[in-house]
C-alpha cells in the first residue's frame, strides 16, 4: 500500500494507510499478515534502503510475488531488542556476510520470501576499536541455510502465520546492508515507529464493526419485556464504544497527518501513544460487546470471542504497551530535562509548562506560561461549545507541567527507575494528547458543518471530562505526599511476593502461627 | 461435597467447600462440571427437596453414579428467568406432570442422569383464579423424551459439557415437584444465589497458581540486563494479584463463615457482591499474569491464554455482573426504603447510616449516627495498625448513607430505573463490603498472631486506600448536580448510537456535508 507507484506500489500516505486500517482489521489474522508484510517486513527497504535495494526487491513485494518478514526477536531477547545474539560475519573475500542465529515468533516467518533481519556485526569505531553493533539485512530465503519451525499454536491471530526462523551460515551479500553496517538497531526503531499509529484506526474501525453488530442484538432481544437497548447500563456499553471508536479515530489520524506533512518531526511518541491508547481500548470494548450477547458471546457461533482473541496480542506486539509507557514518559521527560538543564534558573523562578510545550509545539500555538493559554475566548481557536473541556485540557496541561519539573528536581537521572511515576505520567500524557485530538476534530467538524457534528461534540466532552477527573487524580498521586499514592506499600508487597514467588499471607482458616 | 454423611456425602460446611473451591478452580473446565452437579444441579433436592427425595437421589449423587444438571435458562430467557416457556401440565390422572419445552447452555446436560427442572405450570390461587407459576422438578432422564444437542463449542471451559436440551411428553409423578407447586422460581434463586459465594475463594485459588508461576518467570528472564521482577511496572502487578486474592478470601471466608452460622439470614447480597467482585477481579488477574509473560503468554504452550478464555465466563454465568450490580443495589435500597417509610420523619431531620445499618448489623455492630462509629480508638475492635484504614470505612459509610437517602428522595421508586446511579451505589457496596472483610481478617491475624500478618496489614491497607478513593468519587457523581457526572451525555450518546444501529460520526477525512 505505501510503495511508491514507481516500484508497483499503490504508493499511499500514512493517512490513506490509516483509512485501509479500518477495513483490514475486520480480520485480525488478515490484519496482521498484511501489518508483517508491509508495515514491518518490507518498511525498511522503504524508508531505509537504497535505490538499488528499492528497485530490486520493492515490485515483487508490491505485486505480492514475495511475502515480506520482520526478524528481530529472539529468545532471549523480547523487549530489549539491543541484545539479540544473532550474528553476521564479513566472509575473508570482504564480499558476503554469514548470518547465523535463531529468531522467534516472526509473523509470515513461513511464508515470506524475503526477510529484513538484524544481528550482530562487527564495526570498527572512530577511535580503532572493535564494538559489536546491530546491522540490518536484506535476506532471501534463496540464499540457502533459512528454515522455519511449525506455525505457532496462539490464542488468537491464528490465521496469521507465526514461527521461529533459523539462519545457518546464510550467504548475504554485503549490498545487501540497509542503511549502516551497525545502524541497524535505528533502522528497527525507526520500522517499528513508523507502524504503530495505524493500530489506532484498525482497533476504531473493528469497534464500529462491533456497535452495528451488538446493537443489532440490543435492538431486538427482549428481557423483562424491554428491549435491552432500553436498559441504562448496555447504553452504557454502547457510549463507551462510541467514545472509544471517536478517539482512536482523532489520535490516529491527527498522527497521519502529521506524519504525512513533509519533513515534519518524528512523531513515535505520538504513535506511541496511539498505540498503547487503542489497544487497551479495544480490549475492554470487545469485552464489552460480548457481555452484551450474554452467553451467546461465549460460543463459537458467534464473532465475539475471536474478536476477544485476537485482540488480545494488542497489548504485547509491537512494543508492549509497558515499554511503550515507558518510552512515552522518558522521551517527554528527556524533552523536559533539555530544558531544565539549559533554563534552569529560568525554571526554579516560574511554572514552565513543559507537557504543554511538548504537545502544543506540534500544534503551531505558542508556548504557555498562564493556564488560559488562549484557545478558547474572543480570539480562540476553539468552538464555544467545546470550551469548557478546553479549559480541563489547559488546566491539566498547566499542572502536568509544573508536576513534572517537581518530579525532576526530586529524582534526577533517577526518574527513569521510578517506573509507577513515569507510568501516570504517560497516562497524563495520552490523555492529554487524546484530549487534544477530539477538541480539534470536533472543533473543525462544527465549523466545516459535517452531520452528526452535535454528536461529536458529545462524544469529544464526555472524554474531556471523564480525562480530567482521572488526570487530576493521577496528578495529586505525583505529589510527593500525596495520601493517594500507595506506591511505597506497592513495591513492599512485590518485594515479599517476589522473594518467595508465592502468595504468602496465611490462609483465613489458619488459626495458630 | 455437601450432600450430609447420611446420604453418603462429606457433609461439608460452607466454609470447607470454598475451601475445595481454591484447588478445584487450577482447572476451569473441572470446576465448572463440579459445580454444575453439586453447587446448582443436585442443590436443589438438598435445600428444597423431601426426605424421600433426598433418599431416592442424593447417595447416587453423591457417590458420583449420577451427574446432576441445573435446566433453567431458555432460549429467550436468560437474565430474565421468570420468562421461561417450558411447560409441566398435570395428567388427567393427577399422578403425573407432562414436560414440554427447551433448554439452553446446560452445563453436564450431556452427561446427567438428574435434571432439576423449571417449568410454567397453572396453579389455582387462593382467590380461585388460575395462574401461570414456575415449579421446580426432579427428573430422570430414564422418565423419557429427554434429547440433548451437540456439545457447544466455547471460547473456554471446553473441557465442560454444555448443550440444548429437549423434553418432550416427558412423565414426571408429581412426587418429583421440589418444594410447592409454584413455588419455583423462589427454588430457583435460592440455589443460585446458595453457591455464588465460592467464586471468591475459587478466583483467588487461581490467581495464588497465577502468582507462582509468573513470579518464577519474573526472578528468572532477564532483560535490559536485569531480572524482570526488578521492574517497578512488573512488580505492581504482583502487588495487584496478591491484592486481589487477598480480597477475594476475606470477602468468601466472611460470607461462608456467615452461611455457616446457624439460623443466620439469608447472605444472597454478600455472595453477590463476593461473586462481582471475584469475576472482574479475576479477569483483571489472569490477563496482567498473561502480560509478564508477553508473548510466551499468547502461546498454547503455556498455560496463561487457557485461564484468560476460561475466566472470561465468569462475568457471564451464575448471574450476568450487570444483573447482580441491580441485585444488591436494589436489596440495600429496599432495606434503606423500608426504614424509609417508617421512619421518614426521624429521617428528614438527621443523617442515618442506612448502609452501615445493613453492613453493621450483620456485624453485630450497632447502628452508627456518627462518622466514628467506635470501631477504633481505646474501646474499638480494630488493631490500631488498621486505623487509617477503618477510618476511611467509616467515612465512607457515613457519606453513603446519606447519599441513598438523597436517591431515594429525588428518584422515588423510579430509582430502579437510574441504572447508571445504582451501578455506583452497588460498586460503592463492594467496596465497603470488601474493606470490612480485609480490616476484620486482618485484624484477626494480627491478635492471633498469624505468620505474615504484617504483609496482610500492607495489603489490607492498600486496598482500603484505592476503595476509599474510588468511594470518594462515585459517591460525589451521585450528587445531583455533580460536574464528574456525565450520565446525561452517556445516555444521549447511546440514544443516538442504537437508533441508528451504528457509529454515527462523520470521517475525520470527510470534507463536506
Amino acid at each position: 500500500m505505501q510503495i511508491p507507484e514507481e516500484y508497483g506500489g499503490l504508493g499511499l500516505s500514512n493517512t490513506m494507510y490509516a483509512r485501509l486500517g479500518e477495513i483490514t482489521s475486520l480480520d485480525g489474522a488478515i490484519a496482521v499478515t498484511l501489518a508483517a508484510h508491509q508495515a514491518i517486513g518490507l518498511k525498511g527497504i522503504l524508508i531505509a534502503g537504497n535505490d538499488q535495494q528499492k528497485a530490486k526487491y520493492l515490485p515483487k513485494l508490491a505485486s505480492g510475488e514475495h511475502i515480506a518478514a520482520f526478524c528481530l526477536t529472539e529468545p532471549g531477547s523480547g523487549s530489549d531488542a539491543a541484545s539479540i545474539k544473532s550474528r553476521a560475519t564479513l566472509s575473508e573475500d570482504g564480499k558476503h556476510y554469514i548470518l547465523n542465529g535463531s529468531k522467534i515468533w516472526i509473523s509470515n516467518g513461513g511464508l515470506a520470501e524475503i526477510f529484513t533481519v538484524f544481528a550482530r556485526t562487527e564495526v570498527v569505531d572512530k577511535d580503532g576499536t572493535t564494538k559489536d553493533k546491530i546491522t540490518a539485512f536484506i535476506v532471501e530465503r534463496a540464499f540457502g541455510g533459512v528454515t522455519h519451525g511449525k506455525p505457532e499454536d496462539k490464542l488468537g491471530i491464528r490465521g496469521s502465520n507465526t514461527c521461529e526462523l533459523h539462519f545457518e551460515n546464510t550467504k548475504i551479500p554485503i549490498e545487501n546492508v540497509i542503511g549502516e553496517v551497525g545502524g541497524g538497531f535505528k533502522v528497527a526503531m525507526n520500522i517499528l515507529n513508523s507502524g504503530r499509529f495505524s493500530m489506532g484506526s484498525a482497533s476504531a474501525g473493528m469497534i464500529k464493526k462491533l456497535i452495528e453488530m451488538s446493537a443489532e442484538y440490543a435492538c431486538t432481544r427482549k428481557q423483562f419485556n424491554k428491549k435491552l437497548s432500553d436498559f441504562e447500563l448496555i447504553q452504557e456499553k454502547f457510549a463507551l464504544m462510541a467514545q472509544k471508536a471517536y478517539v482512536m479515530e482523532s489520535m490516529a489520524y491527527l498522527t497521519a497527518g502529521m506524519m504525512d506533512r513533509p519533513g515534519f518531526p518524528d512523531c513515535s511518541v505520538e504513535a506511541a501513544m496511539v498505540k498503547v491508547f487503542s489497544s487497551e481500548g479495544a480490549w475492554q470494548c470487545v469485552s464489552e460487546a460480548l457481555q452484551i450477547l450474554g452467553g451467546l458471546g461465549y460460543m463459537k457461533d458467534y464473532p465475539y470471542e475471536r474478536y476477544l482473541r485476537d485482540s488480545r496480542i494488542l497489548l504485547i506486539f509491537e512494543g508492549t504497551n509497558e515499554i511503550l509507557r515507558m518510552y512515552i514518559a522518558l522521551t517527554g521527560m528527556q524533552h523536559a530535562g533539555k530544558i531544565l538543564t539549559g533554563k534552569i534558573k529560568e525554571l526554579k523562578k516560574g511554572s514552565l509548562s513543559v507537557a504543554f510545550e511538548m504537545i502544543g509545539k506540534r500544534l503551531g500555538s505558542s508556548l504557555g506560561r498562564k493556564i488560559n493559554l488562549g484557545l478558547t475566548g474572543k480570539d480562540g481557536v476553539v468552538h464555544p461549545s467545546l470550551e469548557e473541556s478546553t479549559k480541563k485540557l489547559e488546566e491539566n496541561t498547566y499542572y502536568f507541567g509544573s508536576t513534572v519539573e517537581s518530579l525532576l528536581y526530586r529524582f534526577g537521572k533517577t526518574v527513569v527507575d521510578e517506573q509507577l511515576a513515569l507510568k501516570r505520567v504517560a497516562d497524563i500524557l495520552i490523555n492529554l494528547y487524546a484530549m487534544t485530538a477530539v477538541i480539534s476534530r470536533a472543533s473543525r467538524s462544527i465549523s466545516i458543518g459535517l452531520r452528526n457534528h452535535d454528536h461529536e461534540v458529545l462524544l469529544a466532552n464526555l472524554f474531556c471530562s471523564e480525562a480530567y477527573h482521572k488526570n487530576c487524580f493521577m496528578l495529586a498521586q505525583l505529589g510527593k505526599y500525596s495520601p493517594a499514592n500507595q506506591d511505597d506499600s506497592i513495591k513492599k508487597i512485590a518485594k515479599h511476593v517476589l522473594e518467595s514467588r508465592a502468595y504468602t499471607c496465611s490462609h483465613p482458616l489458619d488459626r495458630t502461627f
